[in-house]
């Protein structure tokens, strides 16, 4: 193991050192500088008993594209890098403010009350304070009482409560209790019948209403800790590790990552999560890298549940513009969440008070050795020449893990020699329960209830999982277009004077404008690829990525149900917009509590022109799910995503030269005997 | 690495004594059991000078299905074991004989003359015979020499011509010359313009016809051996191995595989390539093995070239049926076609003389550790508690790799302790191209090439795959049904009194006949699940197993076009049929040149009652490939596939309690010095 572990210290030392060293223009704001912007606001507004000063965003204030591109496009970046800001959004007295400090001169750039709809993230501290709260309410303590329940034993969750069609949309959250007792799996034991808000701006309870008692499910049966379970254990499973006698492929400079003929910065942000830019690939003919994503991360995540009765209507996250993908990503283990071979990066946030702190191994990169085959061939042709040719596969993958309470998402982003780039979401974690009355459907009175009878006196409820991520392709170059390759069914012409009565081809529009590109999949027989118009391959093709979906889903509400008014943007699972600084959020910059006047689909609706532009793709991938006992109590993974894939982006198998590993370098191994 | 090597020459011979030990009713034909059935035929068809018999296939005569599972429920399969059979199509004097031989009584069964239409697949020999014979036709040579053609360099190569409305359907290929001059990546260079039929009974060229002299595209580009190619190399991956510190964790007793929660058998056939049978999960908490897919392999490849030109407009190939997916298997390389944690399988089959032949390694099998999450969830709602807990996901992959001609495909049958079942297609190897006059897209004067320029002279044709498989499900059982679970828009009750105005829930029909079940995927939101209706959970939820599909692609050919009434088994994806033993193959026992009366939709139409029967799904994952230039000259793998997972067949989540992998256990590795 010692070599191993020796192994795994360098890299994440060459990680640590390199990236004070620097910094790149989309590094994620330093502790110093997180310091630095908490002391030039706090001048402006000290915060005092009088004065309510919160920071529910800071992250890092987008450069301007052309300054960025300019200077990753200088030689070893020796020109002025684009001006380095911070954007923080932060609420005083109830209200919202931008503000945007500029971190060389020290000075507030732009200071502005923010007027539209809808509120800033919730951070984890208020969530915490407004949940603390409701614990300490005397009315909800006899409830709890009435209830027989023992209030040590209870947890409070907070949860957005939406947009209904009021009027106001003060900052207020709806908080869900749950009884432990016996049990430390929260969600699978919820205390329902109550309507329990907190105003976060005036840290009150704002309304307490006790409707009803209701059931409680069963603890035994909810634990997930192996620690606490007992026998019949299994199915075991072989312990087994990857072994890399030279080391990992990558290399770490900063938030640089350097593998294979991939080179791309990775980011962290509060709410997107993981934000991966310039990606480019190195061209072997070229003898150069090829811009291929300028940036791509999670733009929003919405999940609403089928249940529209008073304890659930409202349950229809929008997990990151709500709660914060990347606020809610949690520390990874090593070896399970990851592989042996993984290093690790942490993040620096700003607090509540606009204060650094630090989580630890939120991202994980390691080189994946699945025992897939890049590419073979066997050929048996040939006289007196039996030919095979194998090159397995490997690729890079960046992890991150977003747990939003009772749900685990796994975000991947992984990069492959032969120029794809897959993204893939998986879900697991714990399924949000109904308590009901009953163990079996046959006692089932109710002509609906809303999901499956996962465990006794517990359903869990059908639910939607729609994942957006934002795209902003740069296919060698910003000038972009998007292409939908049509596969038609053609009668055979009398000219050809074959009995083949049919075939295909292929039928290509160029989508001009934003409703040319929005795509429902599954509908007709198409290849959506971006290509870069003024380039072309030495044959003439026009170079470019294509897209290669997964399995798909799109949304089942009515369209004029407001949840999916403020989730518009999953009304197609592919768009494409005109690249725009402002448009980054689908579901609008302030999520909580939105009137979908800023998503994407309204962004959309300007119908822009999008031909030979710099375009940025949106796709969703997205779930159904009618939950099954499987899921309980803890869910086995679900996988979905999609792929980038080169398409006469070079002029030939891209991995065509890759060496082929060298047998003789296995390592020696013997078990270790502690 | 001696430990290591050591590992898996354990494993093999193990497999190798205990393969030789008893014999399994799904066991494929042994050595002395070819040499026995060849034995018997020979007696009663002695071959002589005046008498042609040949093998054309020799498998296993599927045993009763009630005998088999009599025998495998039975305690220590302690009863006696189904009749065990050889089933072998034969020609005679250009006759197509089915013979069925009994190898306890070394008798002929059955011995009777097929009249129906279509051939027998083709045969190695044959196809080599055919080719010879070209290669020394005098007319072909001086075709050749008009060409300026060096006769040495030229290689020969097998096509099916298919059936387009013929009335008689000898049993003829088409033959189609290459030029090697210079390659060895013999599709890349074809010489067209030739008519050269064969009969392949009477061994004799059946046409030539020198129809033009057409364009021959270049030999540089085309080579893919690293020791031929010149630099600059790269990308440059690091090894690595996934190294298992207590070994592999499977068992491999005859064909017997054993391996976490996991028991199946699997077996070879020469048309089939794998098969997986009696595929068993442990349930821990019933403390038994419960019965999932009794029998599943590949069915049919359908692969239709989209040029409807002289050259190509036949070309729409029954891979399986015509050439045998078994037959074409290629020898699997260890550390490249299989990690460095494989073990390995050989194939013992029948030539054309009735003899057997082995091949090595056509079968793999592995232990694949991605880096995948099995489940996990981190809880931070429980006060002064920080709870994560993961479990890597580790699955059992066995993988043959069929090279038809130009084509490698991986197939991929993966079992993972979550009780899912993975099956997936990787598309790779060399395209099939078309010489064309000119090299970039301006000089193109047709208005159709059907397909793209991938390299100097070079057209990648459009074309598709659809690989189809059979899948006899037992869900707990044999008597099963299929059920359509379609998800619902409702708008909400005013009962429920809250502003959320629409949900979705499902609605569950049990498709009675085979109609019912003739499913296109991606055109409404549904689950399709396969349940056992005798047995419902603890909860009364119905046991089953649920569909999850991939990417879909269907047939784009006029249903009425020739390839497409042969292979009208494409016509849906998903389709369910009653269980009979004589509907294996869904494009019919004799695919070559058959004129499409005995498909998967031919028996479908018969609308057999499907509820609560013994029924069988057949998947079909497709593929639309239009080329890139990335495809040339050797393509990188395109993967595809879908999975079975259980729906309400546990009455948990199956892998709760499996154990985290022990840190402890990591291995102490050094690089080999050599």
């Amino acid at each position: 193991m010692a070599l191993f572990h020796f192994t795994i210290f360098i890299i994440s030392s060459i990680f640590v050192t390199s990236s004070s060293s620097f910094i790149h223009p989309f590094d994620p704001l330093t502790e110093p500088e997180l310091r630095l912007v908490h002391n030039v606001i706090n001048k402006r507004y000290p915060v005092g008993p009088k004065h309510r000063f919160t920071y529910e965003y800071v992250g890092l204030n987008e450069p301007d594209k052309s300054l960025v591109l300019s200077w990753h496009s200088s030689r070893h970046h020796n020109i002025k890098p684009p001006p380095r800001q911070a954007f923080v959004i932060a609420r005083e007295n109830g209200k919202t403010r931008e503000i945007v400090v500029d971190l060389f001169s020290r000075a507030i750039l732009s200071d502005k009350i923010y007027v539209g709809n809808g509120n800033p993230m919730l951070t984890t501290e208020e969530q915490q304070a407004a949940t603390a709260l409701v614990l300490k309410f005397k009315p909800f303590r006899d409830s709890m009482m009435r209830r027989g329940l023992n209030m040590s034993e209870v947890v409070v969750t907070s949860s957005t409560m939406g947009w209904f069609g009021e009027a106001k949309t003060e900052r207020l959250i709806k908080t869900i209790p749950f009884y432990l007792n016996g049990s430390v799996n929260t969600y699978l034991r919820p205390i329902e019948g109550m309507t329990i808000l907190v105003d976060l701006d005036k840290m009150k309870i704002a309304k307490f209403k006790d409707r009803y008692k209701g059931p409680l499910p069963k603890a035994n049966g909810t634990e997930y800790r192996i620690s606490n379970l007992k026998p019949p254990f299994g199915p075991s499973l072989r312990d087994a590790i990857v072994f890399q006698p030279d080391g990992p492929g990558f290399k770490i400079d900063g938030h640089v990552v350097r593998w294979a003929n991939w080179e791309f910065h990775i980011s962290f942000d509060v709410r997107a999560g993981v934000i991966i830019s310039l990606a480019s690939i190195f061209d072997i003919d070229m003898n150069k890298y090829r811009q291929i994503l300028y940036k791509g991360h999670l733009s929003e995540m919405f999940v609403p549940y089928m249940d529209p009765s008073d304890d659930w209507y409202f349950i229809t996250y929008l997990d990151c513009g709500e709660f914060g993908c990347g606020q809610a990503a949690v520390s990874l283990e090593p070896y399970t969440d990851c592989p042996a071979n993984a290093v690790f990066m942490d993040s620096i946030t700003a607090g509540l008070d606009g204060t650094p702190t630090k989580k630890s191994n939120v991202i994980c990169i390691f080189e994946k050795y699945a025992g897939d085959i890049m590419w073979r061939h066997t050929e048996s042709e040939v006289p007196g020449l039996e030919i095979t040719e194998v090159r397995p596969d490997v690729s890079l993958v960046a992890r991150t893990v977003t747990t939003v309470g009772n749900y685990d998402y796994i975000v991947d982003y992984e990069f492959k020699p032969s120029g794809s780039i897959k993204i893939e979401v998986g879900l697991t974690g714990v399924l949000e329960v109904k308590p009901v009355e009953y163990v079996h459907t046959s006692e089932i009175k109710e002509d609906d209830i809303h999901g499956t009878i996962v465990a006794d006196y517990t359903v869990g409820v059908n639910h939607d999982h729609f994942v957006t991520f934002r795209l902003d392709l740069d296919i060698d170059g910003t000038d972009n277009s998007f292409i939908r390759n049509e596969l038609v069914t053609k009668k055979t012409p009398k000219s050809a004077n074959t009995p083949r009565k049919s075939y295909w081809t292929t039928s290509k529009k160029t989508a001009r404008t934003e409703a040319d590109a929005r795509v429902k999949l599954g509908q007709r027989p198409e290849e959506l690829v971006v290509v870069n118009p003024n380039r072309k391959t030495k044959h003439g093709n026009e170079i470019g990525y294509r897209l290669l979906s997964g399995p798909v889903a799109g949304p089942l509400l009515d369209q004029n149900d407001y949840p999916q008014i403020r989730a518009a943007f999953t009304n197609y699972n592919v768009w494409i917009t005109p690249y725009n600084k402002s448009e980054v959020w689908a579901s609008g910059l302030y999520a909580d509590r939105s009137q979908g006047d800023d998503t994407l689909n309204v962004w959309s609706q300007r119908n822009r022109e999008i031909e030979k532009k710099d375009i940025v793709m949106w796709y969703t991938v997205g779930f159904h799910h009618v939950p099954c006992q499987e899921d309980f109590p803890t869910m086995p993974t679900l996988a979905r995503g999609f792929e980038l894939r080169p398409t006469n982006f070079f002029e030939q198998n891209p991995v065509l030269k890759t060496k082929p590993i060298k047998l003789a370098k296995s390592p020696k191994c013997t078990p270790k005997n502690d």
